[in-house]
């Protein structure tokens, strides 16, 4: 059986660690580069988004999508998360692989090997009808390529029940483990398996709706999608 | 192809809806019952936590364990995150199971079938050694059923570097999403494949670590686990 690779090369900062981004724990895991950032966020459609209601923290899952520096949400105009998020100055949105579970043979060396970014930026209503078309079209895509030139476009009414809003990052920052169990020197002789069980996302034979028009093939951005496709 | 089951009926409600754990929008989906909330949350490990760090809120996947209505969450007493959770008078812990895509005939219906926990509480730290070891116990056989008996229990060092905080539920909120896509009656006769991409989380062949003590078989923790199992 194969062992995992050692952790991988960490390229330069390109954001300034600042007390906000920067990893206080694990920090030799830690990366701030755009590349790394956006190579974890461009492979996942799911973040998990905070706002401050009434100073308790609320943490709500949800897809994004992204152009450049600006990640792109989106929600009912009754959303209260979609309202309460604009009411912060600064919000964060975390985007999380679960790659495996890292065995070791002591507890405290137990962990897990992921990749997660952490995206810190100002939140912005977007107002004008083609940039939220746009917004709208880069979530979608980001879901499932394709997608959005089969279906049918969002008309006046949807857009005007929808939500969209920009997060300029103005932060942010990237974990990564991606290796085997490390032990302390004392523990290696014990007679305690290590090693890591991985973990994947996989996806599943398409599930036609019952009312589904008879005749229609399964287009081609449903069979051709991977999630996170290494 | 099998249709999926419509939405699975959601048993009355235990906690009282409040204004924080309301759930807003799609609240035909929501659930205020602790079986359908301890049903998510024990067939998981990760969560996303929440903290305000400055005014921002900042969202951090860890592990988590319970043990009836208080969950668990541990790390180093070097942790920012612990530190600050402790300042925060009420916390929120997000549970996400993401089942599937919903493909639907309008963009504006596509959607995700997901199962998630939202769990609010006061954060304490737990100082009593038993507890502690107990806490780290429940999160440990959260994540892996039997791995704590396996692996070298924590030292004194290691318990003293590790922080480990208890959250009692005080309020909590699901939702449930586990159906077919809904269009507009107008859409239905359009030529657009309507269903679900199903995803899942799938686990791989253990990976033995390159030092690991040789003639050491792959226990049955890890021979046996599976996640989420059906």
């Amino acid at each position: 059986m194969n062992a995992l690779p050692r952790q991988k090369n960490i390229a330069m900062s390109e954001f300034e660690k600042t007390a906000l981004n920067k990893v206080v724990r694990g920090n030799k895991r830690a990366a701030y580069d755009e590349k790394t950032i956006f190579e974890i966020a461009d492979s996942h459609f799911l973040c998990h988004l905070a706002y401050v209601y009434e100073g308790t923290p609320i943490v709500i899952p949800t897809a994004y999508g992204r152009k450049g520096n600006t990640f792109f949400v989106h929600g009912s105009t009754k959303n209260r998360m979609m309202n309460f998020l604009l009411k912060n100055e600064r919000v964060s949105l975390t985007i999380t692989h679960m790659d495996g579970i890292v065995m070791a043979r002591s507890v405290f060396h137990h962990s897990f090997n992921y990749r997660s970014a952490v995206i810190f930026g100002k939140p912005s209503l977007i107002t004008d009808w083609d940039e939220k078309m746009e917004a709208l079209t880069l979530i979608t895509e980001n879901i499932i390529e394709g997608r959005w030139d089969e279906a049918r476009e969002p008309n006046e009414k949807e857009m005007r029940a929808t939500s969209v809003m920009a997060i300029e990052m103005t932060d942010a920052s990237a974990k990564i483990r991606a290796e085997g169990a490390n032990d302390e020197p004392e523990d290696m002789n014990l007679d305690v398996w290590a090693g890591v069980l991985p973990l994947q996302v996989t996806v599943g034979d398409p599930v036609r709706n019952d009312d589904c028009k008879p005749g229609l093939e399964t287009p081609q951005s449903i069979l051709q999608f991977e999630f996170d496709p290494k």
